[in-house]
Formats: structure tokens, sequence, C-alpha cells
């Protein structure tokens, strides 16, 4: 079974080019109003590419970046093995300094520089060590995606309504291509998620590709559409999620989680290959804030050239303030789905000990 | 003591320009990015005016719509009296019709034509009397305003962050403007309020022009804020008050109230003048749904032009849902504040017979 939306497989998304010399990154500011691709040559281009929203997601800014280590490895090749080690460093700092909010950055990184460094000192090249564990961690995620959205998938009911928030990565296309291929007529609505309106973009053109019917609704709306019984579940994905249960998700998960609460509706959360081990709870999270000037534009389609085109729609001479996650507590959480099954949020620990299903 | 904001006085946005035989306008799409005037020269126009957002709030559309009355009025005051009143009558349908859910208009609308069929039974002529008495509701609706904003002011603390959403209006100019007269600092949190962007354009630069600092969020934020303790009140307006203190205002108040009552922080209603008198509870309330379209855009200004502009900000080919406004029930709202002073939600009834300030 393959699932016809673009963004269930990374490597439709990223991939280190070696003809080229760089990494080719889907533009997910543009897409599905343009399918481009953003050549970047050096580690610098990368990191920006990562920090400009080029690439977004835990998972997929995390192998952009490590593919971005690969770089720097071949680029630097011919170099001394202790001026190599150097610059890998330097590349793995800089790429790390790019997100600080989302974990799988935060592992393949290190571990991506620790196998190169390895293989410096054996004396042997460290590209092609790296690009092969950052390819396998790409393969790895895919997999684990679709473990993830195969048990999500068997959550949902036969006509459920279910809220989504953000783009939920590869994960929640699996869970509706799964739920769809076992018959089951699932109605998404997505908020369109400001800022950056990955829900009226990447959530909605997901569900397109595969069919399944989407109403759009904006970011202020949710507690209005539970109100009236219009909503089964919320679902959404994470960040990162602690020991404790926690959950880091896009700006905006918390208040309809509130509101998900209040009404009953239950919220559950695709967690993929689980919690961060090193993180205890919710206010070991760094949140990014990133720059207010971002909430002032609005990006989207010129609808005379259907090029894509952007709108300010603030006024100027005011500030802004982007805190662009914020952190979801256990007991408003009514169950983490991973590739290894579902867990309470408080029991989310028990993943690390837990069967892989893959 | 004027107000620098320039909605804070409606004539400043609307009136009828007798020798052009119009209504004239503001369009509050464009503000503040363009200062653009409508000419509407027909009562069609003018509905349309009301429906398409030219000019939005509870009073301000209703004061257009009774201007178009008068508009209605003064251009078949040479036809037969039974001719003059049909068309009167039928004009009134055409602007009732327009919005459902704030209530001003359907007092307005009503009684503009009750006073013109006085007249025409009279044999005198009825476009003079509509429009002193939209004018007169204008100028009633101005001190109300400043009358509301004045107790409200009250309620402000030396050093407060206020959260507001949508625009709410002449009322929260006078209390900004007020609060700042008596010395305190108040410092603006308006969220964006999609699809229209009123926080962002409307309410943001009526806090400019009064030099009230105000930074800007995106709807999704609030409930992160408030965790953080970044907000000390929330205060919005409504576009309808019960007789047992339901309030009804723009998409999205429901879920910050949700947020604001998890988290403590005090929620104000501006309430104006009052609860509808024909209005009991909150399911009488008819929620508009407006053109699922309007999600799909967003309005701005051209960062290359500085042109009005919009774009596309949603994939073609799905559905979107646009409740315009939701309900929230008086257990959330800590006070309802009139041009008579505060009251409890669940005694906002005492309005009706309190005494008036003005």
């Amino acid at each position: 079974m393959t699932c016809p939306a673009l963004l269930a497989d990374r490597f439709n998304t990223l991939r280190y080019d070696a003809e080229r010399g760089a990494v080719v990154l889907l533009d997910r500011r543009l897409y599905p109003f343009a399918v481009e691709y953003v050549e970047c040559r050096t580690v610098e281009e990368v990191a920006r590419a990562v920090e400009e929203m080029v690439v977004q997601g835990g998972p997929p800014l995390a192998y952009a970046a490590g593919l971005g280590l690969a770089l720097a490895a071949f680029h630097n090749a011919a170099q001394p093995a202790d001026a190599q080690r150097e610059n890998l460093r330097s590349a793995a700092r800089r790429l790390l300094a790019t997100r600080p909010t989302a974990d799988d950055l935060h592992h393949i990184i290190p571990q991506a520089l620790a196998i190169g460094e390895a293989k410096l000192n054996e004396g042997e090249a460290s590209g092609p060590a790296i690009l092969d564990f950052v390819n396998g961690e790409i393969e790895r995620g895919d997999r684990v995606s679709r473990a993830c959205g195969e048990f999500a998938a068997g959550l949902i009911a036969d006509g459920d309504r279910i809220l989504t928030h953000c783009f939920a990565g590869a994960a929640l296309a699996w869970m509706l291509w799964i739920a769809k291929e076992q018959g089951k007529r699932v109605h998404l609505y997505p908020t369109e998620t400001r800022p950056y309106l990955q829900g009226a973009r990447l959530t909605a053109v997901s569900a397109k590709e595969m069919g399944i019917p989407c109403t759009l609704i904006t970011d202020n709306m949710p507690a209005f559409l539970m109100s009236r019984g219009m909503l089964d579940k919320f679902i959404c994905a994470a960040d990162r999620i602690t020991l404790d249960g926690h959950i880091t998700n896009k700006i905006g998960t918390y208040q309809i989680a509130l509101a998900a609460h209040h009404h009953h509706v239950p919220f559950y959360v695709l967690g993929y290959d689980g919690p961060d081990p090193k993180t205890a709870t919710g206010a070991d999270i760094p949140i990014e804030e990133r720059k207010p000037d971002e909430i002032f534009f609005a990006r989207g389609v010129d609808p005379q050239t259907g090029r894509p085109a952007k709108v300010r729609t603030a006024v100027e001479g005011i500030d802004g303030y982007y805190p662009a996650f914020d952190i979801t507590p256990p007991e408003l959480i009514t169950g983490i789905v991973t590739d290894r099954g579902m867990f309470e949020p408080r029991g989310i620990r028990e993943y690390i000990g837990a069967e892989k299903h893959e």
C-alpha cells in the first residue's frame, strides 16, 4: 500500500543530491501553491532554510539538518582530519542552533556528528557514513509514521469528524489513508494555523490528495464547533513529548485542548517514536520565539496570477509576539499514539521499554 | 476631551450625504491600509456594503442600514404616499436581511420604519424624520460608548496587560484613552482575528492613534500567554447580550473565554447599552454563517506597492466553514460593563430598570 499524500514519504520532499553537492528541499512555505525545491549548497544555506521554514515539522527539519551535516562532511573531505573534525563540529553547532523546540534535531545531529568523528578517527571518510545514517533515519521515520498512523486509524470510527491543527505530518496522512482503506468515512477539519497556514495548505492538500473530505476552519473556531457537537476527535502531532506526558506542539494546540477537555472531545496525540528520554517535564521544553514580523504577513497565492505572493495583514508601527509552540499537560490528553501503540500520557515513559512493532 | 482614535466617533466613518443623495461609509475592510469611502446610492448598495463588511460592528452596521432607510425615503419622496410606504417597507426588509446576529440593526430599522410611516400617515415627508432619528441614534451611541468606556476604565489597574479580540469599537477606544488620561499604563494585546483581521487593523491602529503600546498576537495564542501569566484581563465587546447573561461576539471569543476561565483571567464584556430585551438566552441568538470562501483569503496591503491586496491562503478544492460569531455563557464572564455601570452577567436584566448615567 502506498499513500497518495506527497508529504507521507519524506524522500519526496528532502534529499542529498550527490551530483550537485546540495541538500534539496521542497519549499513548504509555498507548497502546494508552487512545487519548488530549494537547493542548499552550504551548511549556512541549510541552516537558514531550516530557520526560515523552507522545511517544517520536527522530523523533517531534523532530517534536513542531518543532510546538511553530510554535506559539510563531503565538502571538506579533502582537508586534513583535524580540520575536517573541526568543520563538522562547527557545522553541527550551527545546525543545532536553528530550532530549539522539537527534539528530533537534537537527537539526529549529535548522533550524526559522533558517527562522522568515529570515521575520521579510523582514517576513513565521514560523509558516506553520515549520509547513510541520516537516510536510515528518514527510512525509519517513514516506518514509524506508518506504524503510528496505523495504530491511530484503529481509534477512528466510521463517520468521525476529526479536528486537527497545523500539519501533523506523515502519521496523519497514514492514519487517514489506512482508515479510508478500512472503509471508514472520515471528515477532516483542519485549522488554518496562522501565521504559516500549514493547515490551510499542507494538511488540506494532503487530505485532497487522498480524497478525504476536508472543511477548513480558522484557528478561532474549534471551541464553537465543539459546542455544537460538530467534532468527534481532536488529533494532532507533537514536536516533543516529555517523560511525564506533557506535549509541545504548534501554538494553539493548548487552547484547543482546553476546549476539547471542556466539551469531552477526546484528544489524541500522534506521538511517532515516543517521548524524549532527556526531557522530564513541560517546564524543561524550550519554547521558540520567532521574529514578531512573521505574524504581520500572510503568504498565499495571488488570485490573479496564481503565483506565490504575500500581503501585510497588520498595521505598521505596532509590536508582535510569536511563540511558535505551546505546552499541553497530560491531564488534557486522552492518549498518545506511537509506533508501539497507544499510551496514557502519564504512562508514556513505558514507551521506552515497549516492544517495537516495526 | 476628545479621543484620538478615528473609530471612536462614528460620524468619522459613516454619514448621509444629502448633496450626493448617498450613504458614505469608510471601507473598514481596507482601513487603515487605505482610507477609502464607499458611496452607496441605492438601498441595495447599502445592503451589500453591510453584507460585504464595508462597515462592521453591531452599532455601526445598524447606523449604516438606518441611513440606508433614510436614503430610500429621500429617493422616493416624489411618489404617492402608498408607494412611498411600500418602498420603505421593502427597503427595511432588505436591510434587516443583511446580518442576523447583532441586535442593534433589528432595533434601529423597525423604529426608523415606524417613524417614517407615521410621517407619511400625517402627510409629511419621511426622509428628514428618519435621518434625524438615525443621526440621533449615532449621537446616542457615541455617548453610550464613552460612558461604557469610562466605567470600563475604572476597572483597569496601572500596568494592566489587556487581551482583546476583534474590534470592540468606540467603547474600547474610550476605555483605553480615559485610562491613559488617568495616568494608567496599559498594554494592549489584540488577536489578529481571522478572517477579516479586525484586530490587526482596526484595534491595532486605534491603539496606535492613542499612543497605547500594542502587541499583536494570532488567534491561537491567548491560552499560551495566559499560561505564562502575561495577561491581566480579557476585554471584548458583544454583538448581542441576552437577558440571562449570554453574549454573542466575533467567532473565537468563546474559545478565549474558556481559556481565561481556566487561568482565572477576569473577562469583562463591553456591553454598551445593555441586553436585548427580546432575547431570553443564548439558544435564541441566530449565528450568522458567512460564505466559506471568505476564510480562504487574507486581505492586507501589498508590501511592494503599499496598495490593498489579497492572497488566497488555502488550497483550492476543499470546503470551508465560517460561523461569524459564537456564544459565551454567563458563567465564563466576570462582568458586563455598560453605560449604566457594571453588572454581573446573570443580573444584566437589571440594566433595563437602571438609572441612565448619560
